[in-house]
């Protein structure tokens, strides 16, 4: 297909485009003449990923090139792929105090998150951000006196590997580019649900506990 | 106490404090001086609730004054107060294309939303912005076709109802200022908790479905 039937397929402005094929993001199409190149279905997928890593994933442009050549590399077993996936999208760790490896709170906290992990038996590489995220938020509740004490760990846990588990097996059994799409999709947004049911839940708990009348 | 004491106490900054002051967010002290003014227990509790609105909650201290008020004002139940708190915490809904009342995939997704509190039986205000959050992001799931088929809502929803019946009855049972901190380092910490579990959980997720050897 031409320049412009791409743009409409694909939902993303020709300007755009162009910036991708610049940046080398996007493979060159095949050249038909000085002015004029032809666009295939491996272009119409690869700007539907780096549309989802962008749009719905928030990952800056300079971030994408990494991602997909870990995507374009065969070598890179799939969840090793999906790993570099999802260790791109935010929330970024913290830092500042929270990595005061002499903060005692902070010490304690990632021994939670290693025993939790080793508790739990999941498979998580040392570089994973979710361990940096977690440690940061329980060294924060640990040096927090108002902090209320929630449910254990283990039952955060619990459910979500439950959740986690159909999550994953939902991801698309396409090609690898398919594959990255349609994790970064369902990363982002099925974490978004979570969130936002989780706040439902906490307005209706408060209504059991605190409403009268 | 004097006010070199309060922000040692308080552990905010004696610049901060007259910053707070001078906003009105902070009530004066009892004047023993032109220059000396001694502060109590209640001006220590002010000043942790609104450190931990601003440093753990990310409000705006402009939105700070509006929450105070309901805090201060007794006539406001605390499941009233308690959601004046959670409102004002991020992330807002996104506007733009998703508040396209228009938008067929919007209409189905708040629908959804709906649905899910009815069935639920859960008490949620009209004005509740995780009804928005939600309906964003299944909205979004709706009108991407690589969305993978998640778990069904109901799921997520009985997993956030046994998780936050624990939070919420975990919350200070202290005096109103007391009740807001907590429900504030509770809400926003237990929800990076839960966002960072989530995310270990796919990991492991992932590692069961795609790792080989």
């Amino acid at each position: 297909v031409r320049m412009a039937e791409l743009s409409q397929r694909s939902g993303v402005s020709i300007a755009t485009i162009k910036y991708y094929l610049r940046e080398g993001l996007l493979p060159a199409g095949a050249v038909l003449s000085a002015t004029r190149a032809e666009y295939d279905e491996g272009h119409l997928r690869r700007l539907r990923l780096i549309r989802a890593l962008v749009e719905v994933g928030g990952v800056p442009v300079a971030g994408i090139g990494a991602i997909l050549s870990q995507v374009d590399d065969a070598s890179v077993p799939p969840h090793d792929m999906l790993g570099a996936v999802q260790y791109a999208l935010g929330p970024a760790a913290d830092p500042g105090r929270d990595g005061d490896s002499r903060d005692p709170d902070r010490i304690a906290a990632e021994a939670e998150v290693a025993g939790l992990i080793d508790e739990m038996g999941w498979r998580i590489t040392p570089r994973a951000p979710a361990r940096e995220l977690l440690a940061a938020a329980l060294a924060a509740l640990r040096r927090t006196d108002a902090a209320p004490a929630g449910p254990p760990l283990r039952v955060y846990a619990e459910a979500m590997a439950a959740l986690a588990a159909v999550e994953v097996s939902s991801i698309s059994s396409g090609n690898r580019t398919e594959l990255a799409e349609s994790a970064i999709v369902g990363m982002v947004l099925y974490e978004r649900v979570l969130i936002a049911v989780h706040r439902l839940a906490q307005e209706d708990a408060s209504a059991a506990v605190f409403a009268h009348g």
